[in-house]
């Protein structure tokens, strides 16, 4: 038997490999091509449009970062909109959180759910049927423009990256709208891509998040299977800034919430510790707060 | 024209690959295969038995870390010892400090200083005809046995994996050396791996190393191109912990040496955030300071 390796296809000249156990789905909805499969290294990987979305093993790294700390930096979240994360693993965090009483989840492509239902079940455990959650196969775009003012205190964006289906995700209209339906404090979290080879896209992501909001900044986390070192997951606020937080509140709202003890990544002091960017990754936020 | 892509070969099951402008140098050392190519992604890259060791584009991230972050640690270090580091990175690094009197680098590779010479003459600059460098062609294990008690103040381990030719610098014997030649503060960095993909790496290290240092930890780097989320770098001192210092001691040190804000990677708060490890990889510190 011929051995099977997945390459990467999201550089054109550089990028990740990995051997193959078994494919367990190929198809191409409306919106993109979508791969499931097993490898050796890292559990099931999910592939969209030929990029890593998310594999089983390292999995815990992405959902925590994009999750624990826009809600442990708001600190009184009720209500969240998840944009994305099809996967269902972010909306599986938002839940741990017992002070959020709804968490709408927006994810346009249905087909994603449920390949991740059949084929990543562990990933979203038993949030699909959380009575807190509310999840909707729809346009995020579409969402935000009709959702009511001040409607949510934090925004998750799991896109992908700003090519194909993900692109309307960072426009203009859809960050101005973020701005209209979040609360006075609120504060959205949006992934922004590995620096070190997209370099643009937290540029240009930050500069259009800073027309609507007064706080703009954006922190790092080391996820394995987003390979070039640091990935950035941007971060705006209407209220406080995020910036320069204090470890020990931090530390105790995620012990209120039960949550402290049981990650795997984030930490009180990972946490705080993120926002402080590499110089290489710094000079491309044009507009951070200090 | 066929195009060509170079897979690296650390991981059977997983790795990255490079597409490849042009192979400058393909030999067999007495010690290993020794590879440098050009590539369209990441600048020139050694190969060393099909292992990434450097490459242009990101060596910044590897030399800072496990070079600034010891001798900024330390305070006062006139005699460092270099093991390995044959493309001259670290050395570079060490000799921007100003207080540094002497560096001693002994690399057991002839070969691989000579490539580098040629081929990647910008990593190292001038640091080859520093005259406060020594640079010796030897056995690192063989230097530390024969070296004076109390003759360095940091000992800089730039090996490869402990596989191969790197593999004695991963023993007692070479620990207990060099616990013995570092003076009554003096600490040793050596690169522990990529815990997610090597966790074993880190722990075996951190043990031999409790043996003869009363103060083990680890820091973090997220080194593009060594693929798989942080990599560790272990450090152990005779004198005082490493974990928890203060980030306005470590930035006057910084300032006093004329390095604060010429680095790409470190700053102060990443040196002293960077002892903060997920706990995915702190669960394999098994003596671990507080």
């Amino acid at each position: 038997m011929t051995e099977q390796w997945i390459e990467e296809t999201l550089y054109d000249n550089w990028g990740q490999r990995f051997r193959v156990t078994k494919e367990l789905a190929r198809t191409k909805s409306p919106f993109q091509d979508i791969v499931v499969f097993e490898s050796e290294s890292h559990g099931r990987v999910l592939l969209l449009d030929g990029v890593v979305q998310i594999t089983e093993r390292d999995e815990f790294v992405y959902q925590e970062m994009l999750t624990h700390v826009p809600l442990f930096t708001h600190g009184a979240a009720r209500n969240v909109l998840i944009i994305g994360a099809g996967d269902g693993g972010v909306l599986r965090r938002v839940l741990e959180h017992p002070g959020v009483e709804k968490a709408v989840m927006v994810e346009i492509d249905g087909a994603v759910i449920e390949l991740s239902k059949q084929h990543l079940p562990g990933i979203a455990g038993d949030a699909w049927t959380n009575p807190r959650a509310d999840v909707i196969v729809g346009d995020g775009i579409d969402y935000v423009a009709k959702a009511a003012d001040a409607s949510f205190d934090v925004i998750i964006v799991d896109s992908t990256d700003p090519i194909g289906v993900g692109e309307v995700l960072f426009t203009d209209s859809f960050y101005q709208h973020c701005a209209r339906i979040l609360t006075a404090e609120g504060l959205i979290v949006n992934q922004c891509g590995v620096p070190f080879m997209q370099a643009d896209e937290l540029r240009e992501t930050s500069e259009r998040r800073a027309k609507f909001f007064p706080h703009v900044s954006a922190y790092v986390a080391a996820v394995p299977t987003y390979v070039g070192g640091f990935m950035t997951l941007g971060i705006a606020s209407k209220g406080k800034s995020p910036v320069g937080q204090d470890v020990n509140t931090v530390r105790t709202r995620a012990q209120d919430a039960g949550i402290l003890g049981n990650t795997q990544y984030w930490t009180p002091e990972i946490h705080v510790g993120s926002f402080n960017l590499p110089p290489y990754i710094a000079k491309h936020l044009p507009k951070a707060d200090a």
